[in-house]
C-alpha cells in the first residue's frame, strides 16, 4: 500500500510528454492551458488618454474662461493643439490633445456658447498616461495558465486571437460489472445500474478532458482485454471501474500486465478507495478505479485531476485549504487517509454530511468540498483545522 | 442612483417568468439547472448485498468447519440457500443468499478443499442493507439544483437519463464605440482594440448562457439601435457596452427609451461600474454596460450573474463570504462600494493586488475573488472580516 503523497509523485513523475498544442478562437479558451507566453505588443494605454468626460485645459489656467476649440471623441484623433486661452471638450478614452496636461469633470464646468468657465476646482488630472498599466513587451500572460474570462479581454486586447493551448487529454471509460444494467433500464434482481460511467465522464469532461468513448462490459477477461487495449490506441488515459481489488474477478491487474504496461501502485493509503490501480505504458495513462461510485469520485479527484492537470501543463495546483471544523469527528482506525462530503459553510468553517460509507453517492450531492482525517488521527475536534479540498 | 442591494432585488423582480426547459442526454448536464423533481425508483442497495469479497454464512456458525456450497458474483442471483453447516463464497456487491446473515471476509478465513474456517473472528456484518441509503420514492435531487458530476451518477443510478433542465438564456452583446477596432488589428492612433467582447462571452458562457451574436459598432445612434432591435429578436439578453454614461455620445439610454423599454436604473454606487443601465421588455433583459472592461467585468458579476441565475431556475445562489483582510487598505471616497480585486490565499485570508482603475484589466488576472469596501467605509484594517465573492 502506497500513501497519497506518493501516489502523486509517481504519478506526477510518470509524465515525460505533455500534450501538443493547438491554436484555438478566443471565445472557447474558458478553462485551456494556456501553451505560449503573451507579451503585449503595445503600451496600455497606447496613448494619452482622458478618464472622464469633460475639457482637456492646461492646469495653469483653471482659473480662466478658456473657448472651446474642438471636440474629441473617443477614437478620433485630435486635430487641434491646445494652445493659450483654449481648451478641447473631450470624451472618456479620448486621446489627450497637445498642449493640455489636465481633464476636467464635464459636472465641474459651467459652459457659456463656446467658452468654458471651471466652477469646481479639482486637483486630479484625469489622465490616464501612456503605459502606466502595461509597456510594450511586458509578459501578459504566462505559459501554462488556465484561462478565463479575464484573459480573453487580455489576449483580445494584444491582438492573440488565436492563442495557443495544450490539447485536451483523450480519455475513454471502461465500466466493468455482470451486475452492471444501462441506467435506462429497470436492474432486475442482483444487479444495478451503471451509475459510475455517467459520474466519470462528466468529471472527466469537468477536469479538462475529451472524453472520446464510454463502455460497459461484463467480467470476462478477454473482452475487457481487448476494449482496453483498443481504448488505449485512441486515448491518453483509460479508466476502468470494478476488478480493482483482489477479488476471483479483479481482472484489472492481470490485464494491465498482459498489456505489458508497468503497474506502479495497485492499493492506496485512502478511504474510500484503497484498491486502486495505476500503470503507465509509454505515454499512456491505465487507472482501475472501484466499481462504487464514491470511491471512484474520491480516486478521481486525488488521482485523476492532478495527472490532468500536469498532461495539459496547467501549472496551477489544485488548492487543499484549511479550515476549521464545525463539530467533533472520530473514527475508529487510523491506517488510512479518510476522506469524507462536506459543506463549506457561509462562516467558512467545514461542516461534515451523513455519510453510509463508499456506496452512498448520495452523500456526495451536496457537499462542495472533501475533507481529510490524516493517517493514525482518530479525533479531529470541533475547531481544528483540517485539509479541505474544495470540489 | 441606486445601491447594489436594491438593484438586485430590482433584477430579481423584473423576472415574471424562468426559462422553458428541455430534456438533455446525461453526459452534457454539467453546470445546467434541474427542471424537475427528480425521485428514487428503487430501494439503495435495492438488495442487502456483500460489501467485501469474502463468504456469507449464519453468524451462529462462525467457530464451526463450514462447506462451501456456491460461489455468487456480483450481478449473479444465489440458487442456493445458506443452511446449517454451509456457506457460499461471495463477491462484492453480490446479493447475500438466504440463510446468511453476515459476511466474512476473504482474508479471515482459511480454506481447504470446500471447506472454510474462520481464524480471524470479526463482528461485522458486512451486508448492506436493502434500502439503507435511499428508500424507492425518496427525493433525489430537487428542481434548482446546478448539476455535476455526482448528480449525473445519481441520476442514472435512478434512470432519469434525460433528466429535464432549463434551457440557457440566449444573449447578444454588441460593442459600441468608434475608438474600437477587432482585436487581430493593430490599433491605429487613438485606437483600442475592443476586449470587451471576448471577455463578455467568455464570461456569459460561463455564466450558463449561450452567447448568439457579438457585434461591435460605431458610436452611431441609428445603427446601434438597429443593432439592439434585431438582438432583442432573437434573444433573452441584450448586453451593451460603452455609451452607458451621460456624454454627448452616450446612447444607451435613448436607444431604451426608443424601444420602448422600461429602465429601472442608470447609475449604481458601485465603484468601478457606476453608469450602468438596466431595462426590460417583457421578457427581455436589457443591460448598458460599461465601454471599459474591468467595470463591465465587475458589472457583470453584481448583475448579470443573478439576473442569469434567476432566469435559468438556479436555486443556489452566488456566495458571499467573510475573509479577513491581509494588510490595511484605504480609499479617500465613501459614497460607493468599492470592489477590488483580490487572491485569498492558503490561508484563507484576503490579499489585495495592485489595481490601476478601472481600466486596468491585467489587475484581475490573478485574481481568485472579488472583495468589497462596504459604503460609508474608508478603511479595512489588517484581519477585518471583508464580503468576498469568489471568481
Amino acid at each position: 500500500m502506497i500513501n497519497l503523497n506518493d501516489a502523486l509523485e509517481v504519478i506526477s513523475n510518470s509524465v515525460s510528454r505533455i500534450m501538443a498544442s493547438e491554436r484555438i478562437a478566443l471565445p472557447e479558451i474558458s478553462g485551456r492551458i494556456l501553451a505560449e507566453d503573451i507579451f503585449s505588443d503595445m503600451n496600455f494605454p497606447s496613448f494619452d488618454k482622458s478618464a472622464m468626460d469633460g475639457y482637456a485645459i492646461k492646469r495653469a489656467e483653471i482659473d480662466d474662461d478658456l473657448r472651446v476649440v474642438e471636440f474629441i471623441p473617443a477614437g478620433k484623433m485630435p486635430e487641434l493643439e491646445v494652445v493659450d486661452g483654449c481648451c478641447s471638450k473631450i470624451m472618456t478614452g479620448a486621446m489627450i490633445p497637445k498642449g493640455a496636461d489636465m481633464v476636467v469633470k464635464v459636472e465641474d464646468v459651467l459652459r457659456h456658447g463656446d467658452f468654458i468657465k471651471v466652477v469646481q476646482t479639482a486637483s486630479k488630472k484625469n489622465i490616464l498616461f501612456e503605459g502606466e498599466d502595461v509597456k510594450k513587451g511586458d509578459l501578459i500572460l504566462s505559459k501554462g495558465r488556465r484561462l478565463n474570462s479575464v484573459h480573453a479581454g487580455l489576449l483580445a486586447s494584444v491582438g492573440a486571437v488565436k492563442p495557443l493551448v495544450y490539447k485536451k487529454p483523450l480519455v475513454s471509460i471502461i465500466s466493468t460489472g455482470s451486475e452492471l444494467v444501462s441506467p435506462e433500464n429497470f436492474p432486475g434482481p442482483s444487479q444495478i445500474r451503471n451509475s459510475n460511467s455517467s459520474q466519470l465522464q462528466v468529471l472527466a469532461v469537468e477536469s479538462g478532458t475529451e472524453v472520446i468513448e464510454a463502455t460497459q462490459v461484463d467480467d470476462n477477461e478477454q473482452r475487457i482485454f481487448n476494449m482496453v487495449e483498443s481504448a488505449l490506441a485512441k486515448s491518453d488515459i483509460v479508466v476502468l471501474t470494478g476488478g480493482a481489488s483482489v477479488g476471483d474477478l479483479d481482472f484489472t491487474s492481470r490485464i494491465f500486465d498482459g498489456l505489458k504496461a508497468v503497474t506502479h501502485f495497485t492499493r492506496l493509503g485512502i478511504q474510500p478507495g484503497k484498491p486502486v490501480l495505476f500503470a503507465t505504458i509509454g505515454n499512456k495513462y491505465l487507472f482501475g478505479l472501484s466499481g462504487n461510485p464514491v470511491s471512484s469520485f474520491v480516486q478521481f479527484q486525488l488521482l485523476l485531476k492532478p495527472l490532468i492537470a500536469r498532461l495539459s501543463g496547467n501549472k496551477e495546483q489544485d488548492r487543499i485549504i484549511k479550515l476549521p471544523l464545525s463539530e467533533e469527528k472520530t473514527r475508529k482506525k487510523a491506517e488510512r487517509q479518510l476522506f469524507f462530503p462536506v459543506i463549506i459553510n457561509d462562516n467558512m468553517e467545514v461542516q461534515s454530511i451523513e455519510y453510509h460509507g463508499s456506496a452512498h453517492l448520495n452523500s456526495y450531492q451536496s457537499a462542495n468540498a472533501m475533507a481529510c482525517f490524516p493517517i493514525g488521527v482518530k479525533i479531529l475536534k470541533k475547531g481544528d483545522l483540517v485539509d479541505v479540498r474544495p470540489l
